[in-house]
């Protein structure tokens, strides 16, 4: 298709579900051409998922033909490609705001409507929620309420939804439609066996009484269906429904569906985009230049170079998180093992007690997923592995469930972790040779999602710790111990709080925990000592550091400032940072407040 | 099998693996019932998993038959069926020392043999280890050594399994042979569609171009084999060798086999046991009384009979989580997801969705493995779910991978969630029943693994803190706060605390987590005060209450006394708790370093 502007008014008088499943038939194709236009026009402006979404537009549009929602259940896994469902459900007019603070949400959001439930956007989930709503229908005596995930071939790899197949698959009197939506990819085409399984059930058809994976844990089959023939969905679903038992539709959909640019993509089919022009789908403007996931590629890739026994793997994220370079010069050293938080670190494992060292190259969000993996089958066993968390701290637009800030709380718990936070991209080449030179047991890297800004020069080298700034003795002195990036606003706070007169040391341990010895001695001849991450303060750097205070008799009050136990909403890393106080501002209103604050009244006395 | 007592001295000259690799195989039939009578007699004295050792006799001599161990690498999952391999790699005098503290562990142990590789225990780890190793032998050009991991059908339901089985059968230049020990149980017997799936294969015998799961897969199956046949299993393992590629070899056993009280159990085939009298295999003694597992599941009963929307979760530990008693009442309210605690959080987040008070009852050490789902599709949905963590803190005799010792420090980040520790048995059913009323967002009750003891009475309840202990005013003054059941405890210590002229207050809060409001203003009444918790203490209660007295302008030094950040081995609970210094001894110990530490000098004044 080539592209047009959308006709806006036209396509924010899309039909509600009521008159959709009304609609007559042949409306179908131009209503379907109507989404597209208004998606390429929207998202190209504002950012977003723009892939996902193309493919899913006839699919979307025959679930609300056949099912009712709220009152039948549409579950979206990942929920990246909930857009066109945002559309029928009366969110239209709301497009231009979307992923913006206070605008639409990216994803699934209860907020926003009635027709939305999950609003975590970490893969695999939707099949375990489907379960759980079937149970809770068929104990209520509700089972004419249909329950239906749309799951992707990428998120069917997780382990969560083989453990939920296995559940779903063995209750034949509790019905769930599954929509398995195969475009063969996740952000680059999907590996493993079950790819290849699922390319032989689309080039062999439809064979009746042919088993497959499925059907021998228990579903019904049907498939495969031309996912962008809304009449032969719809008829299959109908169908589906009236079984009233564990059903899996394999709909064959195509990624970027009716959009050049976004079809012939090869990278992604333009999964997630920053504004774009339309026409081209190329990047808007004149180009992000380098950003800290393509510092640490590039790293990494020249580290592997020299060291033959460096390894690097991803959960289906290759591009995303930088290793792309890497596999370019050495492709059997990386491994793509599917949306497979836990089984890349332990297989992770596995590589390191085979003697090589990997780098696992993972969302900082998605740490969660191998919290056990981390702690039990890596750390454990004490092995040389180094991850590298990408989106650490604040991420922006993709709101609550993307923001990396539980890694710091979650990773400080875990014997012999030792976590390193670049402040600059000169940093994460420096701390990536220390971290696989490392082989005494696990390393973190965490690096922001921000464009890469430049060096960030030390003064001084003490211990390890970088010091960044040391004011002329005054009165009040003042320690700032930033994480990383946030190193550029303690340094900008303390140019302005010396001009008020008071003194500011900022020290980047570059290794932020366990504490670095040095650092309560160095807290000791000050009268505060903050720290600054964007992670939740619960089990973090400042939180260890007044421990380890503690631990070496200074008596130093140490303040956290980093962010709140509560789920972040979307908005722009910046905006969001200066929220929560971890710019320059807040950094000056934290020393304030604590100068002031008993603290000062109290241990003043001490110097 | 009728019990007959081992000789210990012929048990003692088990062969060595190459003695074992040249023994003529009609020796085998000989060897196996000597091993099966040394783990009866030796398993009954000292407590251990029985039932799995039992039923993989002829397969761990066939493994060590056909493969060179250490050189080929054999991988156990779960690891406590590798006492048998323990018996032939030269373990077997050490049998009398076994999970006691300094002697062998009841899993493999790098510290002990160079034919052990991983320690950890959870579940369903193994399939992605081999991954790792194949990847390293076949980049480091060793493929001719074999990579083998014998997994049960019940781990085979967690969904690290899946993934793993979705990169292994995706290689076929990467040869990893998969041994599935198929028994049919977990504890009680597997429930799934896999386990429907391999059961239709044992009855189906092996037919030549039957495709089945691991076929489609990519693996080339063997199977049905007669697990208690080492000829036939040892046959098979050398064809899967030949092969060089991914081979999945379906071996059939019983769990406790050759032993009539394992066999005929209904429960689990005697699974793990306690002392237990090797005739009958009934406990030895008088029998335990009630456990806190046991107060939790007759309380949750109660409570399912009043609260009709009350439902239960266990992933494959019905009884061992107590929910027994619920599901002989309300069969069909209780749910057994396998051993996949992702699932099992987020379908109980589906339940929650869906109108129901899930109560998911789980191992504490196994909550690292479904974080994520507790944090993204429970907290952020807030929804009304309810985690009963067993085995929480100090564990005992199954060593560092079973120690419920992470718990806190995960769950403090967690926006929104609630934890309560009951003191004693009559506090469990109180706060459960605080629990299930709760519907502002997930629970979270932890019990320990040990004898439920008496009552420990409150003085008084004060802003929903139980007072417990309150000496008259003394100079000195210290503020305890036990978390669950250290209360004991702590009220040991202050008793004699106070003959020293210490006094002391010792304050329950019940809910442990997020701080009580109460709390700081209390310890602002005292010199000192001290959370006394047996988990790490990074981000745990101790940490949680600083951070609240300092956001309550409370100077008053808090010193956390918990665990250290590091792997804790096996022995007994009393022993344990008493070497990390959370016995009534090591609480004065606390007090006595604290009040003479800095803290004192500097923060008497302010009294």
């Amino acid at each position: 298709m080539t592209y047009t502007p959308a006709k806006d008014e036209a396509a924010c008088r899309l039909p509600d579900p009521a008159q959709l499943r009304a609609a007559p038939a042949p409306r179908l194709r131009g209503l379907a051409a109507e989404i597209r236009a208004f998606l390429i026009d929207h998202v190209c402006t504002t950012g977003g998922h723009l892939g996902p979404n193309l493919g899913v537009v006839e699919l979307t549009l025959a679930l609300h033909r056949v099912f009712d929602s709220p009152r039948d259940t549409l579950i979206f896994d990942t929920g990246h490609q909930a857009y066109v469902h945002k559309l029928l459900t009366g969110r239209a007019e709301q497009f231009p705001t979307l992923r913006q603070a206070g605008g639409l949400s990216g994803y699934p959001s209860r907020a926003e409507s009635e027709h939305d439930l999950v609003e975590n956007s970490h893969a695999s989930t939707s099949l375990s929620y489907a379960d759980g709503l079937a149970k809770a229908r068929q104990l209520a005596g509700e089972q004419q309420q249909a329950v239906v995930a749309v799951i992707g071939d990428g998120a069917l790899t997780g382990g969560m939804a083989w453990e939920a197949l296995n559940n779903l698959g063995s209750a034949p009197g509790r019905p769930v439609i599954v929509v398995l939506n195969d475009n063969g990819r996740s952000y680059e085409p999907t590996h493993g066996a079950l790819a290849r399984h699922l390319e032989s059930l689309k080039a062999n058809g439809s064979v009746a009484g042919c088993r497959n994976v499925f059907t021998e844990l228990g579903f019904t089959y049907f498939g495969p269906v031309d996912g962008h023939s809304t009449g032969e969905i719809e008829g299959v679903l109908r169908r589906a429904r009236t079984l009233n038992r564990p059903v899996l539709v394999h709909v064959v959909t195509v990624k970027g569906k009716g959009y050049a640019p976004a079809e012939t993509d090869d990278a992604d089919c333009l999964h997630a985009v920053g504004t774009v022009d339309p026409v081209t789908g190329r990047p808007a403007g004149s180009g992000a230049g380098w950003t800290w996931t393509g510092v640490f590629g590039r790293a990494l890739a020249e580290v592997a170079a020299e060291r033959p026994k460096v390894v690097a793997l991803t959960a289906a994220m290759l591009r995303p998180t930088g290793l792309h370079a890497m596999q370019q010069r050495f492709p059997e050293r990386v491994f793509d093992v599917g949306i497979a938080e836990q089984h890349a670190v332990t297989s992770a494992a596995g590589l390191a007690m085979g003697g090589y060292h990997p780098v696992v190259a993972i969302y900082a969000t998605f740490l969660g997923r191998a919290f056990d993996q981390v702690l039990m089958d890596v750390a454990l066993h004490r092995l040389p592995v180094t991850f590298v968390l990408d989106r650490a701290g604040i991420t922006g637009p993709d709101g609550p469930s993307h923001h990396g800030m539980w890694d710091l709380s979650l990773l400080s718990a875990v014997p012999g972790m030792a976590i390193a936070a670049p402040r600059d991209p000169q940093r994460v080449e420096d701390l990536l040779r220390e971290a696989v030179t490392h082989d005494q047991g696990p390393t973190v890297l965490r690096i922001p999602k921000a464009p890469a800004g430049g060096d960030v020069a030390a003064l001084a080298r003490m211990d390890g710790i970088d010091i960044l700034h040391r004011s002329p003795r005054r009165p009040l002195d003042v320690l700032l111990v930033p994480v990383g990036p946030l190193a550029q606003a303690a340094l900008d706070a303390a140019r302005l709080l010396e001009e008020e007169g008071i003194g500011v040391t900022v020290a980047d341990p570059r290794w932020v925990l366990p504490v670095n010895d040095a650092l309560p001695p160095l807290a000791a001849r000050h009268l505060l000592a903050i720290s600054i991450e964007d992670g939740v303060t619960s089990g973090g750097v400042g939180w260890a550091l007044a421990q380890a205070c503690r631990a070496h008799n200074v008596s130093t009050p140490v303040v956290p400032l980093g962010l709140p136990r509560s789920f972040i909403s979307h908005g722009s890393r910046t905006a969001l940072l200066a929220a929560v106080g971890l710019d320059a501002a807040g950094i000056i209103r934290t020393v304030h407040d604590a100068l002031t604050g008993t603290t000062l009244t109290s241990q003043e006395t001490l110097r």
